[in-house]
C-alpha cells in the first residue's frame, strides 16, 4: 500500500499525554464535585437518529449536524435527486449537544428514573461549524442539571457547584445572574415586549458604546424616545443587588412577569447568603444568554484573572421534554466549558505539578538480573501508591537517563551488580542531582 | 412540531446512572493501574480522515466503518454514479478501533514522543456491525501499549498489569499465553508454513471434537498423514510448562523461528516467575488470535468463574506504523473488554456497594428556613467529604421519603422546626428503620 502522510480532519485535535491528563483533571474535578452534590451520571451514545436532532437547534444548527451515511447499499433505488437529499442517505448523526439527548433519555427511560432528576452527563459533541481559534468540531460538555423540580432551591444548589469546582480548581470566578422574566418586564415597560432580545442587546452594549449610542441604536431598531426614556433608569441603576433589585420593582410595577422575576433573584441572593455561599456573585441585566429557551435564571460564569469569554452557563427551563411529548418539565442546569477552562488554567499556570510527570521513579535496565531484581522492587512501589516504571532494554546509561529527563521523571533507582549483591538502590535526584545508596526496603519512604 | 416517540440507533445504548457508576469504576481502575506503571494517556479524533481508516481492517473492515457525510453540498457537480459511491460524498469516518488512531498519531507526532513510548488509551470506537446480543456498534476499548522497544520486559510489564487490574476489580482470571514464532515453527516443520492458521485452528478444536476429527480436518485441508504424524507428539503434549516448552524444543528443533519463539516464552514464564507474579498462566498452542498482525507473544485472558469469551488480549507486533511511512516500529499491547468484564462483574455481584447509592443523605426540606439550615449542614457533610443532597420542593414527607428510598440513600436527616430552634437533627437509618436526635455537628461522624 502506498504511504501516506497522516493528518486529522479540521477542527478536530489529537491530545497529548500532558494535554490528556490535564483535561483528565478538569473532568475528575467537575465529576467529584457533581458526585458530591448527588449528581448521577448518564451517557448517551454519539449518534441519535436524526429526527431526534433535526428541528432542535435552528436552520442554522441543523446545517451544524454531521451525518452519517447509511451502511449498505445507501444509493439503491433513489433518484439522483433523492441521493441529494441527505435525509434520505442518512438516518443517523452524531450529537450536537447534551441538552437534546437528555431530553430524549428522560422521555424515553421516565418510568425508571426517581423525580427531581439530577444527572450530570460528560461527554464529547460535535458540530460542522467553520473550525477557528478556539472553536472545534469536537469538543466536550460537562452538564449538570435538575429536573423535575420549579424549587429555586435548585438554582442554589448550581450556585453551589460553581462555587466548589472553581475553587477545586483554584480559580477565581465571579457569577453573573439575570433573571428572562426580568428583560421580559424591561421590554413589557417600555411598550415593546416583542423586542426583549434587542433591548437586551443594547444594555449590554452600553458599557462599550455609550448611553448615547444605545439610545441611538435602539431608536435604529424601532424603539421611540419616549420608551428609551423609561430605560433610562434601569441603564443607571446603582448601589448593592437588594437596592437594585428594589429600584427594579418599583420600575417594573407594571409588569406582572418582571416582578416575579425580581421576586426570585431576591430569593436566589438571599439563599445564596443565608447558605454561605462565598463566591463572587453579581446581577447582570445584560446577561442575554439563550433567551429563546430560558424562562427563569440565567447564569454566566466568568474567571477574574484571565480574559476570555464565560466559562461556565446556564439557566432554567420550562419545556425540555415537550417536544418528545413530555409537557411541563421544569428544569434548571449549566455547563462547564472545558476547553475554556483549560485554556484559562494554563495562562494561569494551576495545573498542579504532579501532573506534568505521573510517573515518580525510573529504574535503570542494566541487565537481566538486575532489571529482574527491579522488577520486585517496581512491584513492592506500586503497591504503596508510587508510580514507577522499569526501563525495558539494557540500553547505555547515557540513553536512559535522557529517557527519565525528557519524561520528566524526578527520580531515578539504579541497581547495579553491585547494589544487586547487597540487597541496595542508588537513588539519584533528578532535580537536585543529590545521589545516595539505601537498602531496596527504604526506597518508597525516601521518594515520597 | 409533531411529538415524536423518542429511540435511539439499533446497536447503541444508553447508560442508566447506575450503569455508568459502574462502568466509570471499570473504567477508572484501569486507568489508575495503567498510571502506577507509567503509562501515558492519549486521545485522538473520533472522525478520521477516511484514507486513514481504509485498507486497515480487510474488505470486511471497510464495509462496517460509518462514513460521515461531507458538510455544505455534497452533491455539488456529482454524477448519479458518483454519489452512489462514498469515497465521493465522504471524507471522514468514525475510528474503528484504537489501533490504527494510535499508529497514526504515534507518526505525526513522532518528535514529541520519547521512546519507548507507553500510552494507553480510552475510548468508544464504532462499527457497522449486525447487532446481537453482547455486540454493540458503539463500545469502549481500554488499550495499552508499549512501542519502540523489542525486550521480553515489556511483555512482563503487561503480564503485571493483567494481573493487577484484574486483582483490583475481584476478577479471577486465567492468562494464556502463546507465540506466533512457535505456531510458524510447527507448521514450518509439518512442511505447510502457509497454512499456519489451517493448523491452528485444527489445534484449537482438540478439545471439542478430538483428536481423530481434528485428523480429517486437517487432511480435507490438503495435510498429508505424514504430516498430521509430525503434529501428533505437540497434540499430545503435556507436563508443567516448562516440559512443555523443551518437548516443543525437541519437536522443533528444524526451525530456527519455531526455536526463538519457544525461548521467547521460556524468557516470559522465568520472568513472571522471578519477577513474583502471582497470576495464573498457562501455554495454550490453541490461541490463534490475530494471526494476522502478531509477530511473538500472543495474550489471552479468561475469567475463572464466569463462562464468556476473553475478557482481555493481545500480542506483539512488529511494523505498527509502517503503513504510515515509520518502519520497524516494535511494539506489544494488550486492550481490555470493558463490556464483558462489565457482565462478569455484575454476573459475580463483584461491584461495590456504594456505587448503587453514591448520595449518603438525604436531608429533607420542612420549609425555607429549615431548608436553608439543610443547606448548610450539607456543605458541611461535603466538606468532610460526605456526598448528600436537599431535597428541593418542601413536598410531603411521605414524597420526599419515597425519593429516598428509590435512590437507595441508606441516610435520611431531618430538620423541622423544633430541630432548627436546637440545632439539632433527627437521623433516620434507612435500613435499620433507627432514628435518633443527635447535634448537627455530629452529624458527619454518624453516617461515616
Amino acid at each position: 500500500m502506498a504511504v501516506q502522510k497522516p493528518s486529522i480532519p479540521k477542527g478536530t485535535r489529537d491530545f497529548s499525554p500532558m494535554e490528556t491528563m490535564r483535561r483528565d483533571y478538569i473532568f475528575d474535578t467537575i465529576r467529584r464535585t457533581f458526585r458530591q452534590n448527588g449528581f448521577l451520571p448518564i451517557e448517551t451514545p454519539a449518534m441519535e437518529n436524526l429526527s431526534t436532532l433535526l428541528g432542535k437547534y435552528g436552520d442554522e444548527g441543523d446545517k451544524l449536524l454531521f451525518k452519517i451515511l447509511n451502511s449498505g447499499d445507501y444509493a439503491a433505488n433513489l433518484s439522483p435527486e433523492q441521493m441529494s437529499q441527505a435525509s434520505n442517505i442518512c438516518e443517523k448523526g452524531l450529537r450536537y449537544d447534551l441538552t437534546v439527548p437528555f431530553a430524549r433519555y428522560v422521555v424515553q427511560h421516565q418510568n425508571d428514573i426517581a423525580f427531581p432528576f439530577k444527572r450530570y452527563q460528560i461527554q464529547p459533541v460535535w458540530r460542522a461549524d467553520r473550525p477557528q481559534k478556539g472553536r472545534y468540531r469536537e469538543f466536550y460538555q460537562c452538564d449538570v442539571d435538575i429536573i423535575g423540580s420549579r424549587s429555586l432551591l435548585n438554582e442554589i444548589e448550581l450556585v453551589g457547584i460553581v462555587e466548589k469546582v472553581f475553587d477545586n480548581l483554584g480559580i477565581n470566578v465571579t457569577l453573573k445572574l439575570n433573571n428572562r422574566k426580568i428583560l421580559f418586564g424591561i421590554a413589557e415597560m417600555m411598550g415593546h415586549a416583542d423586542k426583549i432580545v434587542d433591548i437586551t442587546v443594547a444594555i449590554d452594549k452600553l458599557e462599550k458604546i455609550g448611553l448615547e449610542a444605545v439610545k441611538a441604536e435602539l431608536n435604529a431598531r424601532g424603539i421611540d424616545d419616549e420608551a428609551i426614556a423609561k430605560l433610562q433608569p434601569i441603564l443607571e441603576l446603582n448601589g448593592t443587588t437588594a437596592e437594585k433589585l428594589d429600584t427594579l420593582a418599583s420600575l417594573l410595577a407594571c409588569s406582572e412577569t418582571g416582578l416575579k422575576g425580581i421576586e426570585e433573584m431576591q430569593t436566589v441572593f438571599e439563599y445564596i447568603e443565608a447558605a454561605e455561599i462565598h463566591l463572587s456573585t453579581e446581577l447582570d441585566l445584560s446577561l442575554a444568554r439563550g433567551l429563546n429557551y430560558y424562562t427563569g435564571a440565567i447564569f454566566e460564569v466568568k474567571a477574574n484573572d484571565f480574559a476570555i469569554g464565560s466559562i461556565c452557563g446556564g439557566g432554567r427551563y420550562d419545556n425540555l421534554t415537550g417536544i418528545f411529548g413530555m409537557p411541563d418539565v421544569s428544569g434548571v442546569g449549566i455547563s462547564f466549558g472545558a476547553d475554556r477552562i483549560y485554556d484559562v488554567m494554563s495562562g494561569l499556570n494551576l495545573f498542579p505539578a504532579e501532573l506534568s510527570s505521573p510517573t515518580k521513579v525510573l529504574l535503570l535496565n542494566l541487565g537481566k538480573d538486575e532489571a529482574i531484581c527491579s522488577l520486585r522492587v517496581a512491584n513492592a512501589l506500586r503497591k504503596q501508591g508510587i508510580a514507577c516504571e522499569v526501563y525495558p532494554d539494557a540500553a547505555k546509561m547515557k540513553k536512559q537517563m535522557e529517557y527519565a529527563n525528557r519524561r520528566e521523571i524526578p527520580y531515578v533507582a539504579i541497581i547495579g551488580s553491585n547494589e544487586l549483591a547487597e540487597g541496595r538502590v542508588t537513588l539519584k535526584n533528578m532535580t537536585s542531582g543529590e545521589q545516595l545508596s539505601i537498602p531496596q526496603s527504604e526506597l518508597a519512604d525516601n521518594v515520597k
